[in-house]
């Protein structure tokens, strides 16, 4: 059954939305302790925690969301608050799908058959009534594709995406993702599912419903992987604060400067970081997310070439 | 910090429930469409969903808990009823640890850096004043150590057992897990990095805070993990409706019984599963779990030739 919420594929509303905003994806993995002292918790307790997570949520909403065509909602972050931060979750991932906002659920989540199924149903379905929580989902591919292919299939029903993990950008990503067998590497692999779901569901624009989560510190890697995987979005985690600039995610874009979301997480969501929230903070907000916007809107001639 | 909650390493802990109960692990995946019909939900909400899922789990633990160590708790099927459904999972967990169980988070989590200290923090640490939410809980390794370790950290600071996704049951699961690079298989090196903490980690009974989930229906190659592995806890998922038998797991056991946590869940809390209960519904769970106790004890012999 379609969503009957949903109107067009996923990767065209992602586009419509990137060729509006820019494909800047707001990363948010709340910090409390971060936050500018009238939003910090009212007391160490998780459901103040929460609370206050989501409140600070509408602020960068507010602030941000206009130069950005994504959130990205970091679950890790909600549930170490337990039901309080799930709970909260779940609001931060309805306040920003209200506002138009393509929201990706990182949960990077997977197992196999009917509970992948009940994962993809949390995430991409239509649940008690309401539409699909978030637009995307970010999955695991350690199980094969049992474990990914109930993703596929409720992305394709809902009109959803799929971001599978296919080269990150932490170090320790070379210790499984860089093995070599029979001169392929397991990213390789794992892009080659990827890539023939998303050929298989091209939409108007060319991109399907399955995506990758590839990492944006290696420039070369990049530009390899996005030739690998012609017809998927990319979110690219890395940018700001992890050490990625406009330079090294210049490649994962097409002539028409879509393909790829760049999230950026604490240099928009808390650009001052440990030293401490200006007073001005909600105009440090907007700074942060209009820099990113143009440093990446500055890139179009670039990969029109 | 350590958590005063806890008395030993759960290794330990995990060892004196086996010994008192057997290796039986109740696997929980709720599907109230199977509950009996005293204990289905209300409605088709989501609150009255996970509400029958605590009712019926309370259920299960009574009619069962006599012959299993531990319950393991299956995330998705509770957050496909997403803030309600994650709620009644923390109840569930606090409830099977009131009673003294070993209680297994089956989250798959796995993400990098502070991100995995996040998912560590909600499943293994003390949260608002309460004990940890679970005794272990398992994680995927596709993100290579910079995932891993900071789950491994959480479960030596706070006596708590991380179960990382080694060999799955599934069928697809060789697509990634068996290819051989420099005559090691991924699933090896896993393993490898399973065993490498388990055996710094090691506590009295010989097994540390770093275990395996390793699939049931291969028997050869269970023993072969088991060889690779000898101070590591291993979760073995597969028994009963997925397939295995108690010859299939007879490997997983060392001379004194101890080892492995052999999981079944339909069998156990579902064992009428489609045909709708019987009337006797809850001598059903208590001989279903008396049945497969028996079965595993029946090993013991041939386990410590």
């Amino acid at each position: 059954m379609k969503d009957p919420t949903a109107r067009e594929p996923a990767a065209d509303r992602l586009a419509a939305l990137v060729f509006a905003k820019g494909p800047t994806c707001l990363g948010f993995d709340p910090r409390p302790e971060w936050a500018p002292p009238e939003l910090r918790p009212k007391s160490s307790s998780i459901e103040h925690a929460a609370e206050a997570a989501v409140a600070y949520f509408d602020e960068v909403l507010e602030a941000a969301s206009f130069a950005a065509a994504a959130v990205k909602i970091q679950a890790a972050f909600f549930e170490r608050w337990l039901a309080p931060g799930f709970a909260a979750f779940v609001r931060c991932c309805r306040r920003a799908r209200e506002l138009g906002m393509f929201v990706v659920a990182d949960v990077k989540r997977g197992d196999i058959g009917t509970t992948s199924e009940a994962y993809a149903e949390a995430y991409l379905s239509p649940v008690d009534g309401e539409s699909p929580l978030a637009d995307a989902v970010t999955v695991s591919p350690y199980l094969g594709s049992d474990g990914l292919n109930p993703f596929f299939a409720a992305a394709r029903r809902h009109d959803g995406l799929v971001f599978t993990l296919v080269k990150t950008s932490n170090p320790s990503s070379k210790e499984l993702q860089d093995l070599v067998v029979a001169g392929t590497t397991i990213a390789e692999r794992v892009a080659a599912a990827v890539e023939a779901e998303a050929e298989r569901t091209r939409a108007h624009f060319g991109y399907g419903s399955s995506g990758a989560v590839v990492g944006a510190t290696h420039r070369e890697e990049l530009a390899h992987f996005r030739a690998a995987m012609p017809h998927a979005w990319l979110l690219l985690p890395g940018y700001g604060a992890q050490g990625a600039g406009p330079q090294d995610v210049v490649d994962a874009f097409d002539r028409r400067g879509l393909g790829a979301l760049v999230a950026a997480s604490r240099s928009l969501t808390y650009p001052w970081a440990g030293a401490g929230a200006p007073d001005a903070w909600r105009a440090a907000l907007k700074t942060a997310a209009r820099k990113m916007a143009d440093e990446l809107a500055a890139l179009k001639p670039s990969a029109s070439t």
